[in-house]
């Protein structure tokens, strides 16, 4: 029982059907996850390969999905560039000395793939337990999202601090979004030696820009980071949310799947974007809370919306929340195997 | 020194220069506000017609601008319909008896413009101070952000508990969202009747909705709500963040002006509303972070997307923050004024 859809749907060949996976499929919303989080932090799990591909795997046993993405963290490739990394319960991901200035993009440090061990042995020990039976996607944070990160200390709601430093000091901004687009090429190089058959950036809150300033301020570094991955030959897939006035944007990057999220109507984004390139999504991952029968149609109406065109995966528009009905996600991976059949 | 520009936007009549306000123009980043709340919580200066009346007046005191909002917060109208609203340094506003069940929105009150005596009073206060100078703005929630505030019992990230309410029980939903518009409505003639001469609705959650859930569960509500101003004569602003995929359907509510975000070029959104509607936008607050060269050529981007058309109001994509620099406030207006005469 091996699947290759999703593989095939990011290169935009036919499918017997529309192959599906969830971001943060592994996550706090299964019991099995909560066990091993129980005994042990996030910080821990993600770099201990046996829990991290542990982890890894439960969904692909609970369900019946078509991809496995390794547990990790958009942020770990901040640490051995020189940022201290926690997670706080309530306030998430926290960096203890941001980066504010001309110093400290200087004191960033060029990483290569030594100081990622962890994360591939992770992907290769996930790899052989999955055993062929689905495809296993790697993860990093895209460079402005860990700009943003780095700049503002943790989560922010206007990014004040970063888009000031964007602002006043383009040459600085430019400087360390190629520092950390370095490196994340070699932290997803190293994924994908390690075994990782496509990999997605995640540019998480890149939506908090205007069209004019994605252009100048963030699209050269994500082009040029997609462009150093091309030649490893495994499929790319570029996300963020908050992202429609973007994404014919995004779409010049050059990935070869652009994910969506819930915000279009997904044959409206596909047809902006153009059909030529594969798209990921895109249910609002609160629908997951729905009653079945309404779930049902609106997995249903993603899937009429699609088309049966070559190259759709179908995903939420962002991560599972941690509440949500583990039966509901279940149900909802059968709605679209039941529908998606060509 | 009187100006009738705004009111001739809204209108889509011509006028002489592109006129201008900030949303929460009166506020933290102003010395003059910070001492007045260096005495009064927030609750208390909104309560205080003398005091909100006095705040009001104060950008349009210091600066060129072409309207004045009242002071006040879009939360006030819960209190008289039963909710208990505290404001928290950090959190913001909390709600301590959220609506949760069918029991809780049956509690809900139905209240009428006596409730809103201070908010009348305030109005009035503000007008006479005014002295017909620049026109004065009212304003209140809209039905599916009070709603929101309501249900999740403050700012909410996912909209989890909101969402919940409106999948599972649509039939409670829509009685929540009306019993709202009531006390909105009230609330608004309220301050129409007291001397408001346009008034703002402010959608400020509404972006994490899909286009095809703000059709059924908000558009009906929000065009009742507008339909039943519109009697009263004064224009009808309609604003919200992260609408660009509902901007279409926003527009059909029926206000005279769409607020714009950001996140969408001006032109762009214009045509896609249709120009025979007025728009009010659209620089990025943290844009007023930038340096000075910087913002005058993105104040000036955006009134050269206006293309000089009736109906075009400049203002932010969403309020001023509490750390701008009052001097590059000051400089926005400036070149608005410079760049934006006929």
């Amino acid at each position: 029982m091996t699947s290759d859809r999703f593989l095939k749907a990011c290169r935009r060949e036919p499918v017997d059907r529309t192959p599906v996976w969830f971001m943060r499929q592994a996550g706090r919303y299964m019991k099995e996850y909560q066990q091993v989080r129980a005994k042990h932090s996030i910080l821990d799990v993600c770099k201990t390969p046996e829990l991290a591909a542990e982890v890894t795997l439960q969904p692909v046993e609970r369900f019946a999905l078509d991809a496995a993405i390794i547990f990790a963290d958009i942020l770990l490739v901040l640490e051995p560039m020189g940022l201290e990394l926690t997670f706080h319960e309530q306030k998430g991901p926290v960096i203890l000395n941001p980066v504010r200035n001309q110093d400290d993009i200087g004191r960033l440090r060029r990483v290569d793939g030594e100081a990622f061990r962890f994360s591939a042995e992770a992907v290769g020990m996930a790899k052989t337990m999955l055993g062929g039976r689905v495809p296993l996607i790697g993860f990093a944070g895209a460079p402005f999202t860990l700009a943003s990160y780095a700049i503002e200390g943790g989560s922010s709601r206007n990014h004040v601090t970063t888009k000031q430093l964007m602002f006043r000091r383009p040459d600085q901004w430019h400087v360390l979004l190629e520092k950390l687009s370095d490196g994340i090429a070699a932290y997803l190089q190293n994924q994908i030696q390690a075994g990782a058959q496509a990999v997605q950036i995640f540019d998480s809150w890149v939506g908090c820009l205007s069209p004019g300033d994605y252009k100048k301020y963030v699209l050269p570094s994500i082009t040029s980071l997609i462009g150093r991955l091309k030649p490893a030959g495994v499929p790319i897939i570029y996300f963020g949310t908050g992202t429609s006035t973007l994404l014919p944007l995004m779409r010049s990057a050059g990935s070869d799947v652009l994910g969506l999220d819930w915000h279009v109507e997904l044959d409206e984004a596909w047809a902006r974007v153009g059909f030529d390139i594969a798209v990921q999504g895109n249910l609002d991952p609160v629908a997951l809370f729905a009653p079945l029968p309404e779930l049902k149609c609106r997995v249903h109406d993603i899937l009429q919306r699609s088309g049966n065109r070559v190259g759709h995966i179908f995903n939420l528009g962002h991560g599972i929340l941690p509440q949500t009905p583990v039966e509901h996600v279940e149900a909802a991976i059968e709605y679209v195997h039941a529908y998606g059949t060509r």
